[in-house]
Formats: structure tokens, sequence, C-alpha cells
């Protein structure tokens, strides 16, 4: 299982909503006075993302967005990772175009040249985190949102182990089809392809479509607890896991400080949570914890030892302000006396 | 002594280099690589800038500049501040503002309406953060350089206990004009003027100047040891500050791990720096020492509690990256015992 015939040149390529992320303290009456639900993503257009960053306290400037998280991660471990997502032409874009690179992540979609003039510019997260290191996410896509099937470089996801795929692009019609687009060249190269639910209210929106797409294209799927819930609307952990199981090779499902559980056929593998002194952010935990996750199964590790790895990581980006990890995973796993080799 | 006769609106008015910065992790190879004099800071050219942003790794963007930095810090402990200094019409640009404006602090510098087209967009400080936590920057100044005279609003200066002076200003002419008439307007007022030497090579380049200066215009200094031993040229520590004491009225000079020392007159008060769990990135921390004293010193309080305001201040924003507290001063200084009120 997950065993990749052919060499591939890269371990990872990811699609998905390429974000600058905006994080900011608040406390739990900020959440109240802006109607935000604590813990979700919602979508926002241009006039509400001004009007909530003008509210929002001081804070820190990070590029972001999920599976671009993921593959910063799998380069930080010194893996081979690649990036397809769309950005503008602006500073934010610049920003995101140079860290994603200097994580070690080949990128070279190209940019939305016009994209500030049509009120389209380098999407941007607004991230309200809690004292609890809860993260509430308004996300205004801009260019991200801009991403088409003509944008997804088929050779270069046929020449890697698995492309990953990022839930929210579920979202906006064009992107989606992008996606379908990236599944079916995996596919035909003979990849695997994964998938993240990636939130609960992305779960809830395309239930239906995400079932779907599950059975008919995703060979591996990622979700938190509160997703799997979600997908198959049962609180009952073992049901859900075991229906998600009935329909994908392979899947790993993460529980926060419970760590985490991996799911293939009839087999569990628990895996606990990497302690850390403490939480100060949870941006881009899941994100981190698939990055170990895919990189171990790309290389062909056992589950135990590629679930650890995505522990690790998730560890990492926890303890600061954030949604990259700021050190070497590649250094933190041989401390860990991890391998990142079968 | 730093007793101010007439009430204030504000606690400290603040004139800097108006930043925002980019920190990425590095190791000394790099700043070998690079050219870099470990800690320093330097100027660099657009073209520079771009070159070595190109070179470094993925970072995080937070609103920055030192004096910047004292003033959120000021406002963070609940003090009422002031800022003046150049941002462009552009991304950083409103970084920097909403920044400093979220954090309680009075701006309104006009921006630089066409600074963006002429070359003089947002000024940025790249910093290079090194595992012992020591930050090397490199600076270009863009709009904030071209702060001049008449942007100084010399009835705020008017209202401010404290008028603080980044020396980071001597180096560009018409900022250091502005910087004059800033101290113009705080002894019109008869408010006090405080400086802070900002960088070795600073005042290497404008010793006899900043000397100068301080003895015509300032009623309190801050400096590190490293400035304080390169403005008298000399590394006794006890002969350099009786040179300060000398020709000032008051000084605060921090030394790092080791706290701080007080001068005033013949006497000296030193305080030990509060502990730190793990030092992650050093930036920022004689801004806010500063922030802490000021705002202490603006209040009537004793120079021991002053002090420890500074040291605690400094110590919660060397546990993360970036300059600016991430949580309220006010409240830190509540769980520690510390008053702000004489």
């Amino acid at each position: 299982m997950t065993q990749i015939s052919s060499p591939a040149r890269f371990d990872v390529c990811a699609v998905g909503n390429a974000i600058v992320d905006v994080l900011s303290p608040c406390d739990d009456a900020f959440l109240t006075a802006q109607s935000l639900v604590p813990g979700s993503m919602q979508l926002v257009d241009a006039d509400q993302s001004a009007a909530l960053y003008d509210a929002m306290a001081a804070g820190v400037e990070a590029s972001g967005g999920s599976a671009g998280n993921t593959v910063a991660g799998v380069g930080s471990f010194g893996g081979r990772a690649a990036y397809i997502g769309k950005v503008a032409e602006d500073t934010l874009g610049q920003v995101f175009t140079h860290d994603i690179r200097a994580a070690g992540v080949h990128f070279d979609t190209p940019v939305l040249a016009d994209g500030a003039e049509r009120g389209f510019g380098t999407g941007r997260c607004l991230i309200n985190v809690t004292p609890d290191a809860q993260r509430t996410m308004c996300t205004f896509l801009g260019a991200a949102n801009q991403l088409e099937p003509t944008d997804i470089d088929t050779a270069l996801i046929g020449d890697s182990a698995i492309v990953y795929l990022e839930g929210y692009l579920f979202d906006p019609a064009p992107a989606r089809a992008a996606f379908e687009a990236a599944a079916a060249a995996a596919h035909a190269a003979g990849r695997k392809v994964a998938i993240t639910l990636s939130d609960t209210f992305v779960v809830a929106r395309w239930r239906a479509e995400l079932l779907a797409f599950i059975k008919a294209s995703a060979d591996i799927v990622l979700a938190n607890e509160g997703e799997l819930a979600a997908l198959f609307e049962t609180d009952d952990f073992d049901a859900a896991a075991a229906q998600l199981a009935g329909i994908v090779e392979l899947a790993a499902v993460t529980r926060g400080a419970d760590g985490s559980v991996i799911l293939c056929g009839e087999e569990r593998v628990s895996v606990a949570a990497f302690p850390v002194d403490k939480v100060v952010d949870t941006t881009g935990a899941g994100d981190q914890y698939a990055a170990g996750f895919l990189l171990g199964v790309a290389r062909g590790l056992r589950l135990e030892d590629a679930s650890k790895l995505g522990s690790l990581a998730a560890s990492e980006v926890i303890a600061h302000w954030g949604p990259r990890p700021m050190v070497k995973l590649e250094v933190l796993a041989s401390q860990s006396g991890l391998t990142l080799q079968a």
C-alpha cells in the first residue's frame, strides 16, 4: 500500500489557496463582538476583510494557506515539494513567493498579472488567536480564488509521488475544476491523490460532493475529528472512522492534544501528540501534521513512523506565532531519532 | 528630577524611522556569506535589499522601527503614546499604520503620497536571527528617510511628557533636522527630551554630533553597553558611565542578560533582567526596555521601578519572534506586582 512504483522527482505536490496570514491576539469578547464562531474559517469579501482588519489588534504577517504550509513543512524536513496556487503581482504575492521558494519548494504558477486592478489582490487570511491558542480565520481569497484548470501543471503532478489537495478549494468553482484536473493528472501518471477536509464548514457546505470525490478520486484523506464527524454526520468516532476506512485506502485523523489515528483497512494506529512547553498559536497544526505524514508515506515509511513525523512538525508550529516551521524540521527529526528514509 | 510640572496628554511621543521588519532564521555561515557583521544594523539600498531578501529564509513580517516598537510597548502598558514617522501609501505602510494604531498609539504623520513611484516605498528592515537569538539588520529606509521638519507636530510634542528620539535618525540629513526641531519643540513646552543611541555603528559614524546633541538638548539617554563604549571610546564601563552621567540628567544602560544600570548624578541603580524560559529573537529587546523605563519616568515612578517595567517588557518580546509585545504588558505588569502609578 502507498508504494510508488516509478521514481518521482517530488515527494508531494500540493494544490491550494495561496494566502498570506495576518495573526493577531484577541479575547473571546472580540470574537463575540465580531460575530465570529471560535475555531472556524469563513470567507469574507474585500470590504469585510478591511473592516475586520481595522478592528483587529496589532499582529504579524506570515505566508500561509493550508497546503502551502504543508509543502513548506515538507521542504523543512528536506523533502522534495512543489506547489500550485495563485497570487497577484503585489507585495503580499512577493512575500508568499519568496517564502515558499525559500522553504525549498518548487513554485512557478503564473501570477495573476492584472489581479490587483480587478480587485483580486493576493489572498489574505485574518486570524484572531485567543489566549487558549485557538485560531479563528476570515479569508479574503482574492487571487487565490482565480486558480483555473489551465494553472495545473500536469507534468509536475505526474512527477510527484503524492498530489495533495486542499478541501477549501471546493468553495470556488473554477478552483474546484482545477482540483479535479489535478487529481486526474495524478492518477493518469499512477500517482496517489490525497485530500484534506480542511474545515467543518467546508464539509457541511460540500458534504455530498466531498464524499463523491473521495470515493471516485482520493487514495488518502486527512481530517481532524470535527471534520470527520461532519463528513459522516455522527459524533461516534469509531463509527465515522470505520466509514472513512471503507471508502479510502488510507486516512489520518488528528485529535488535537490527543494525537492522531491512522486508518488503513481494518488497521488502526494511534500516535500520541508530541509534548509542547506552551501552546501559543495552533494555526498550521493540521497542515504541519500533514507535511510529516505525507512525506513519510511518500518515502514508504511505516504508518506509525509517518504519523510521528506529523506529530513532531505540529508540535514545532504550535509553540510560536505563525503557520510554518521556524526551525528546520529535518534537524528536529534527527534530534528526536526519527528517520526520513524507509 | 524628571518631574513634569504641567499635565501632558501623552506620556511619550516618539520620533523614529517607520519600518516594517522581515524576520528570518539563519545560521552564522549565512551572515559570513552575506558579509554581515553579527548584531549590527546597516543601511542598504533598494537593490541590495532585494538581493538579500532573495537569499533569506522564509520568515515573518511585523511592524517595527525602534521608536515605533517603543511606543507600541507604552501603549501595551496602557500608557498614552504618540508617534511621528513616515510611511508610503503601500501595503507595508498600511500594515505599519494599522499596527501602531491598534497598539493604542496616536499616529497621523502624513504618508509620502508619491513615495512608491519615486522609489521610496515604506521602509523595510531585513533581520536575520541566528540560533543564539541575536539579530543582524539591513535596513532599506525608503519613505522613513523622507521625514522632514514639517512633519514634526510641535503641538503634539508640547503635549507629551517625554519626546523620544531615535539615534538612527542621525543618518539621513532631513530626518536629523526633523529630530532637532522635535527636541526644540519639547523644550519650548518644558518637556523632557530622551534619545537612544540605537546602534554602535550609528555612534561610530556620528560620535561628535551625538555628544554635542546630548550636551545641548538631551535630558535622558538610553543605550546598551556597546553603544556606551563606542560613545566614549572605552571598554571601561564605570568610566564611560561616569562620563555619560556627567553630561546628562538621567541615563539607562542595558547589559543584555545582565540587566540594566540607571545613572542619575552620582546614583547607580542596578536592576536584573527578568528570567525567560527560552530566548528566541532579541529583536526589540532594547526598544521594549525603553518603553517600560520611559513610561515609568513619565509617570514619576522610582527609577528602580521604572527600570523593572523595562526589564519586564524586554523579557516578553525576546521570548517570541517579532519586535513588539504579543500580550498586553499591562496585564503582565499586574501579574508581576509592578505598578504603573507613582
